[in-house]
């Protein structure tokens, strides 16, 4: 097995010279404004070191990633009758697409894809207010990346709500249906602010542990949810976790992973290591360029694959 | 650790009880005969040993698993100028859907539904007649599963030919963007009987060895393919390996799996085992009921999960 | 040619014995304690005659009727600009469909739909406020009508707007590709008041008679609109008037007409007459099973069709 | 009323010097080869008067227009059971779509798109074979046309079926369903050699005469079919006769009309002509551009519209 800060570093390094590094999204006006030629990349073991390199230290709006986050949250908080309202299955569709909402009742297809992530924004809100739930987010992130210090970026969650025209769409929608069953605005409020928190890899990377160590901080650390939850997220990640490029993320890179539009990437290698990637550059499908050939390099490198046998 | 014997007979037991089913094929009057209440599984692990328990010795029609071991030797044959006729995503739609052909120009998003299947049977026919092709299929699957008697079962094929209009119109379909290369007759030829293969339980959990070990038949052993193929093609399994019930199979069983109409289930758990179940009766995506079921207690029992970290 | 009056006399004496009168629309709970029982019918001749029967005096909820004069206003406002943000194709899918806006960047497929209409009520608002475009729409219908009584019934409006999530969702999803350039909230303002219009069979005909006499109030009289446009108007009546049933409509009563789900029906034989109908069931399609009847037996028995020859 | 003749000439004259004509059908080779720079009209009056201009006496193939005269033997074949098996709206989609055929189990929306007309031509086989329906097909038109000399071209027949993967897809589709009923082949081959009869302009006016006089070769002459099936043939051409452009043309020209992939439009103005159009350029919807064209400016001279009051 090579040495992994080995390998960390020939990544960073390597990477730092491409060109080709996509697009930087658009369609949020403060995320077009991040320079494109930025990498980081953190990883967190099983033995509880963290190795960094690149930009690794620079904070970036973790978008979609929150979007494991609160899923776990809204599991510990309504349970399994959140899958009454939202499905487990790849979407075959665009992230913002609301064509299947129309083709099954509005529920959408998995929790990753917008919608998904509305109705469980929505669930965060039984019983409480939006402000309590984004409390609730933000207490869980300080927790688990053992980080006071991260918080909402709130010039981009008023850019988010802003353009979000195709969100409200989204939710306007699912509420005919009842699968929205609070107040559209403050369901929004929340899924706007909580994409619109900022982390480094560092924080992420650390963020992310519970979902390597089946629920623990470490193998053998302090429990954060149970074993079961944590490998069905992980695999949800795997399936659902790069909107329409969940196949052929699992097929170069064979980890489970969660991109959001940021630039960022949370993957994790079972038992092993958490880690986050974050280059702004985007493809087609909404995902880093430069953070998915990382995740490449390094799963290669580390034989980390879930299907290495 | 459980004692793994103990395990398969448990499931095995505990499932030949079972009342709730499903549904057998229909569509395919052959299939339609199979009686429901049969149930086999087979375990064959690193060291080499093969567990079985109920009927893994009763032959069956492996239908879509054959595709797992087609677009093995299409990979091996044209290499990955195959993934320009065809995709690496979940669909998001059923098995036989034609939709999503129109909307991307005839390429089909994965190799494991029925359209993507037939373009990998498509890429067998360079420079081969049918009868090559399926021979070089029995073959290898002969050599991989160490047991010379598979064989196709006719009666099955032409019932498949017979009743086969929506894949005839999935290939023409394909044809008319140049997907399809061939004669359309003789890709449908290829892919009626390679679905027609009959096999048992034993043979198909031997025969997905080279799936389990990176592309060896044990651990130690021959290579077959190489060891990045078997992860990638281990990763299209677990993302589109159950049409649009693959992302809850993900999430129940967490291992990467292919299941077949005639009720049939392979599924691996990299470095450790090939497991192969069949029960008849499916579900509405077309997955064995209590196959599903098994894999699910199996994973859990043994701690196979990819995602147990 | 038979005569008129007792032609309107016979039909309506005959649809109040009916049994089978389909569903009252039950998505706006205001229309859904409309009695069912109710069949009304007015028909103004070249002449400047109105015949009527049944429950011809009765106000009802024109609801989508409205489309017809909004879009007679709107292109009179903005001119043949409207047809940038709105086509003039029949949709092939429901009225409150979403999935069509998707394929085809935000752009309704006609104005009669729910997304198209909401499209002309924000045409209405270049440089007018919600309170003024519905001030418009007043003055033109009490005008055409010639009945200053016509009025908005407000309990309505605000029963649309507060179950109206899939009409907000569709006005979002406009708003985020340009398509609708005002205030959504005005712009939905402006399509629930129009929406809630109560007018009677006989105000309703005589509303009509502009597009029967090629923009005029009857063959001689004072011009409305443009012949052309008049025509026009009317040919997308007949070819999208009624949903996703404009088709059987056509093939069945051969005139242009448009349908609300408050059961009315405007309908206008060109050159000879104008004619509503309403009864408040609705058939699969949201077109009201008896109006439909009463129009089809209408134009059959004064050979009305606009396609006889 | 201007003169019907000058009328006609100068439109023939005025197009003659157009240079944007669109695109000859590329897709059949043997339409490929038509040049481009070629228009012909012919109106055949009430007074039993035929008018011609440019290449009226060119024959060319009639691809689609054919879809008109094989809807009326089949249903005078087999009556109005037809509608079990196609719609009467308008399609929302391309010609050649089999998106639509997926939701609404198999039964195209109306028999003027590909797969309706299809099963249109398998219901010409009830009772009978290919070349039996075909001979009915052509004894038809050569008696509504008063011409021995209609035939089908082999030669476009024989390219059609050659390149026809996508209908051949459609065909097998619907047979999944039990719509198209007879072998597919067969079904097909009635299909293919429809649309490649040659007609002139003049022939095809002819053969329009009964769908503009309610079922009559002119308003007092021989009854071909019931008036209540001429005017709702000529309801369906109205609404669905110009694929996803059926809306525009009737909003443009205000006649029932169909339109064929070779070039031709047949029209009709009930009462008053049948009318029909040639030239090989076609827009993106598949529809002749100056036929289109001279239709528009006809109908507007003569006041033609069906909506004109």
């Amino acid at each position: 097995m090579p040495d992994l800060t080995s390998v960390v570093e020939d990544i960073a390094a390597d990477l730092s010279t491409r060109v080709e590094r996509g697009q930087v999204a658009s369609y949020i006006p403060m995320l077009a404004q991040v320079p494109i030629g930025q990498f980081g990349i953190a990883v967190t073991t099983a033995e509880g070191e963290t190795i960094t390199a690149g930009d690794a230290a620079v904070p970036f709006s973790i978008q979609s990633i929150s979007k494991v986050f609160t899923l776990t949250l809204a599991l510990g908080k309504i349970g399994d009758e959140l899958w009454a309202r939202v499905g487990k299955e790849p979407s075959g569709n665009a992230f913002n697409s609301i064509v299947q909402l129309e083709a099954e009742r509005g529920i959408p297809r998995n929790p990753f894809i917008n919608a998904g992530a509305i109705v469980v924004a929505d669930a965060m809100l039984a019983g409480a207010q939006p402000r309590e739930a984004l409390g609730a987010i933000l207490r869980f992130l300080r927790f688990v990346a053992d980080d006071e210090t991260i918080t909402i970026d709130e010039a981009v969650a008023r850019s988010e709500k802003e353009t979000g025209f195709r969100n409200t769409a989204l939710a306007n929608y699912m509420r005919a249906f009842g699968v929205i069953q609070h107040n559209v605005e403050h369901a929004l409020g929340v899924y706007f602010h909580q994409c619109a928190i900022a982390m480094t890899c560092r924080q992420l990377a650390m963020a992310g542990r519970y979902l390597a160590f089946s629920g623990r901080l470490s193998p053998s650390g302090p429990r954060v949810v149970a074993a079961e939850r944590a490998r069905r997220i992980a695999a949800l990640m795997l399936t659902c976790g790069h909107y329409d490029g969940s196949g052929d993320f699992a097929f170069r890179v064979g980890l489970p992973g969660k991109s959001g539009v940021g630039g960022g990437i949370l993957a994790i290698a079972p038992g092993k290591a958490s880690v986050s990637v974050w280059s702004p550059g985007l493809d087609r499908h909404g995902n880093s360029v430069l953070g998915s050939l990382a995740l490449e390099r390094l799963a290669k490198a580390m034989r980390w694959s879930v299907f290495a046998g």
